[in-house]
């Protein structure tokens, strides 16, 4: 009983691992279609979420289920509710996936990014994947030490915000203000999937360690 | 000892609501500040940001005490979860009206808001105002009615971002690149608002029907 307790546990944990994994492959997706303009992909990515949807469902399901028929104390308790809000941080990662994805389809058949904008952009995608994949190795390991490089990705993607706000407000910017507004959207869509990634990891670095992390 | 306990439920949903309050101050705060150009008052929603901190915290710790002592189940374990879930949302509207004021102090002497754009602004922090005051009203008092106009107050919330974009995209705004950035960003912290509002609305409606609104 008690082992089928603790599967059911390990089980909650290794579906939200996979469901980084989906959320990770939309973000690419829509990065993709908003770089290369690409229409097909863009909607892939808007259908595809409800997937993401539907996992969510499931592991709040799976939460619920122990919550209720186990009735579990202390840590697992915490664990279970740090589950359920973890589900909410991917489930908004995928949403704001989608909003990328958007961009791509409004502008379509021009690229949403304007050339002086691609390199960051890109570092942008880049960085927010790998604090994604940072969230779900805690998850995953319970390393508290990838907790720090999460909190070095989160500053690497404050720099980039800053940067790009250097660009797109500096007398050399000639795109207009479309362009000028997309990119500090975009931009605010990627540091927030990177914020919900730096939420995850915080929340097991609290259920770890009982503290929260010292850049907090 | 049952009383005892359905007291303590009932607090949870008080300091809820008494949250709601609070957060409503500061996003008018902030508004303000924005539209007058005040730097002190943005201060005080940036540093008044620690008290609705404070109050999530409480919150947090008073209902992991239900859980951890009573082991409630069915409706009131979902209940907890679903306040566990709402004071993240509030906490994120309190930190959704510290960004507003962080662009008044930017912008500070000037204020950030174009002439062309201040009626808009009003109307979209009127119609956050609205919903948050919604959301408590429908904790308060469970009645589901009240989150049909919530949703009725979000489509009033996405046709003023999509007047917004008309008026800052049109051939006609002459404001320049900055005060267009700033208003997009201004645009989507308002709208965030308004959405987690609804959120706390939709939470109420399935714990009370079982069913998630319609317009989901």
């Amino acid at each position: 009983m008690r082992d089928q307790y603790q599967q059911q546990l390990d089980s909650v944990l290794t579906e939200l691992v996979q469901m980084t994994v989906v959320v990770r492959a939309a973000l690419a997706q829509a990065t993709v279609s908003l770089l290369t303009a690409d229409a097909t992909l863009a909607e892939d990515v808007i259908s595809g979420d409800l997937a993401i949807d539907e996992a969510r469902e499931r592991i709040e399901d799976d939460s619920f289920d122990i919550l209720a028929r186990q009735n579990p104390v202390a840590g697992d308790l915490r664990m279970l509710v740090a589950s359920l809000r973890m589900v909410a941080d991917l489930e908004r990662m995928g949403d704001l996936s989608v909003h990328v994805a958007k961009v791509a389809r409004l502008r379509y058949p021009t690229s949403a990014v304007p050339a002086s904008m691609v390199s960051t952009i890109k570092q942008m995608a880049q960085t927010a994947d790998e604090m994604i994949s940072s969230a779900a190795e805690i998850v995953a390991s319970r390393d508290v030490d990838a907790a720090l490089e999460l909190e070095a990705a989160d500053d690497a993607m404050d720099l980039l915000r800053e940067s790009m706000f250097r660009i797109l407000l500096s007398d050399s910017w000639s795109d207009g203000v479309e362009p000028a507004v997309d990119m500090a959207l975009l931009g605010r869509y990627y540091e927030r999937i990177g914020d919900h990634a730096v939420s995850m990891g915080r929340k097991i670095v609290f259920l770890v360690t009982g503290q929260h992390p010292a850049a907090v």
